[in-house]
């Protein structure tokens, strides 16, 4: 494993570390976190982070004092014990479960006690939990829609746990195949633990389901006796405000869905605050627990428990917007709505009908959200991207790494979140200029050098 | 998986999810966590949690405030650069690897480049993330001393990696025992990967490595071809200020050497920073990488990024104290060393000599750290340590599920960390009085209900 001479400098050979490190999907999204830098002047499409000018450093001390004036009026805790929860090691399950109960009520009508939320970090880490909750062994699969958040896929491929595709229509996923899925995957003596989907929004696709799709996919999960694991950090920005649909965990009476929020998008990504909502019932020999217990075990061993400067800060926010977060996200919703317009209607000008369906360009139109996924007539590659970026000063990301698989090679994503709305329609006529000179075999292929910008970060 | 009715309540049963949540190791650090509010009144040797008084949350914003302007004045950066490195997504290795680098050279005398460090959701994300990368199959084990600090067992057993027990003596772990250790595991198909041991004020055992077996340990291990995971989280409280021993890794010139290491103890546990240091080059098609790249790939699943919140703060502690945390740590180091000490000294008084040896009770006399562990007459288990809590009000840590495989069940640990001076005495007489009922057979053993508490935090 390390090279054999004693004294000499310790070499490793990746064929001798975990797989997942030479799995592609890894490098994906530690590679978009770091894009953006590599081409600074660059105008990018790629990242699916918030829009830097809504997000302003005032509001962490204005909602680390909100939180502990909270804790002293209304929790009546004095200075010590306040300054013991900022300061020391908390509950592996968080401090902030009761706020964000709350804030589940008033915002998207999904009612549940405190103590089947675990705060995490990041969302990300809630995918980690659950799916190490779940899946027991080597027989165990997650069926997840194809293409797929790269942050599941890979949680799973840390864990060496497989995904059973399931393939995403224009309206995401159909109940009917995520049955057929279930009942494939158990022909093969696998067994489905749960389903993971973000039925708002999807990253990367940008679909929606609809309110029926929903209720007959929860129908169909309840007859393959499948968990269903619904990620929501979209859910929020809806480009017509009125009409919110409501999530899986609203609808689901049989507590068959585990919830993953996100406070990134609504709070700010630099807390990394997320949660999962896991009110099933385990039953063992001890008695009766709920999941959020057992992923809280599990959690006491990957980072023990969420900074309490971060749930501090979170908490703060909560309380200060009165546990509505749909209200306080009405300003950031706006933004994304008339970007995503924006997006859109600047596609729609520098690729023109008819050309464009004869060169077969097509997009889709999402209904909200950050993203737009195009069909292209070429290789959407990271050689691609390379020359996009270099010679074009214009980023996306290529769809590719989300197929489970493989496939969406002629696919890319385009994210409006991250920029200015007066760089949208430049940015579309160099992503124009790039995808005529792409299509064209005259193009030379050798300034390619690696490169992959996929994620929701 | 699930209820197979549809339209039931969803329950799952314990034995169909992973085993790491039927492992007790895993419910021990979760239960530490919240022992302390079970039993408020209770005098607690139990967490290995820092000293409260010792935490001043005006430290939060102090630091904010050194941060910005430090990034304003020395790194030149604007206000909305600023704003985006508090706020966004940030690289996944973090943000104050340079001040990291720096307080190890200053410290330590470590001495690596920013790109081998990798920040972490405090010191138990890094024993994640290094478990993960270089265990790649069910025959890599991990060696580590018994008794062993469950931190690292935990996360071995979320990973299914099993664990290689190596004796641990008055001085810590002997080289020749590694290198027996390691050839036994090979002898039976294994492939040892790393050992990991905690050199100075071992958690639980509070034993300390000399410096020759410091020496010879890395020998050894190069001899083996084994990587060293030293976790160091309470190398800066030596009894003895002027006599630090040099950590493994300054004394590494191999780079056989990852080390970890938390600012939960020199800073506070609230930021959840801690860090590792990963300087083995990887060798792969791509060419040559750095451990640190790879178990930042990890990383990108598991927590995408440390808060920069959190490392925001940090970063302004060693900015602010010249990134020489060894001297800022003087006071605590000091309030450590006279708590030991008087924990040590009640001891004797409590348990005079030459009772004290007739009656099979004897403890060891640490250089320094948090940790005393007694050895006593008795089963210093859950039901004993529910007594001592309920009828005698002093909590203290069973020793047992540290061992690895077994063992330590007359032995408990006693943490002097987070007990105020004053209350030391005392404590040391309730639990006296409690090693008294215990040890006397006509103790009744009805109040018996299940409690736990052990680990760092």
């Amino acid at each position: 494993m390390t090279s054999p001479t004693p004294g000499g400098d310790t070499v490793l050979r990746i064929e001798d570390l975990h797989g997942s490190l030479r799995d592609p999907v890894l490098d994906a999204m530690n590679f978009l976190n770091e894009v953006v830098s590599r081409y600074p002047e660059a105008i990018s499409f790629a990242p699916g982070r918030p829009y830097d000018p809504l997000l302003d450093p005032a509001v962490i001390t204005d909602c680390l004092t909100a939180w502990t004036d909270h804790l002293r009026r209304d929790q009546g805790l004095s200075e010590p014990q306040i300054s013991t929860l900022l300061m020391q090691y908390g509950p592996t399950a968080g401090i902030i479960r009761e706020p964000i109960a709350r804030s589940l009520a008033e915002d998207e009508g999904i009612h549940v006690p405190a103590e089947a939320i675990v705060v995490t970090v990041g969302a990300q880490e809630g995918m980690l939990l659950v799916l190490r909750a779940l899946c027991a062994g080597p027989d165990d699969v997650l069926l997840a829609p194809s293409p797929c958040y790269v942050g599941i896929s890979g949680a799973a491929r840390l864990l060496d746990i497989p995904l059973f595709p399931v393939p995403e229509g224009e309206h995401g996923i159909d109940a009917a195949d995520v049955a057929d899925a279930a009942r494939r995957a158990r022909a093969q003596g696998l067994r489905p633990r749960a389903l993971y989907l973000v039925p708002d929004f999807a990253n990367p696709s940008g679909v929606c389901m609809t309110v029926p799709a929903r209720r007959e996919l929860l129908a169909a999960a309840g007859e393959e006796g499948l968990l269903i694991l619904e990620d929501n950090p979209y859910g929020m920005f809806r480009a017509d405000a009125e009409s919110t649909r409501p999530t899986l965990k609203a609808l689901d009476t049989d507590r068959r869905v585990i919830y993953l929020g996100s406070l990134a998008k609504t709070g700010f990504p630099g807390a990394r605050v997320g949660y999962v909502v896991a009110d099933q019932r385990v039953e063992g020999p001890g008695g009766s627990t709920l999941l959020a217990d057992q992923l809280a075990k599990v959690k006491s061993m990957t980072t023990v428990n969420t900074p309490a400067l971060s749930q501090a800060v979170i908490g703060g926010l909560l309380v200060r917007n009165g546990f509505r977060m749909r209200t306080a996200s009405l300003a950031a919703a706006a933004f994304y709505r008339e970007n995503i317009a924006r997006l859109l209607d600047a596609l729609d000008r520098h690729f023109p009908e008819p050309e464009r369906t004869a060169r077969g360009i097509d997009w889709n139109r999402p209904e909200g959200g950050f993203f737009v996924v195009l069909s292209v007539p070429f290789d959407a590659d990271e050689r691609a991207l390379e020359r996009s970026a270099g010679r074009h000063q214009v980023l996306w990301t290529p769809m590719s790494p989300f197929y489970i698989g493989g496939g969406g090679v002629r696919r890319l994503r385009l994210s409006c979140s991250a920029v200015p709305p007066e760089l949208v329609d430049e940015g579309v006529r160099r992503f124009a200029e790039f995808v005529a000179e792409a299509e064209s075999p005259a193009v030379p292929h050798s300034m390619a050098t690696s490169i992959s910008a996929v994620g929701r970060g």
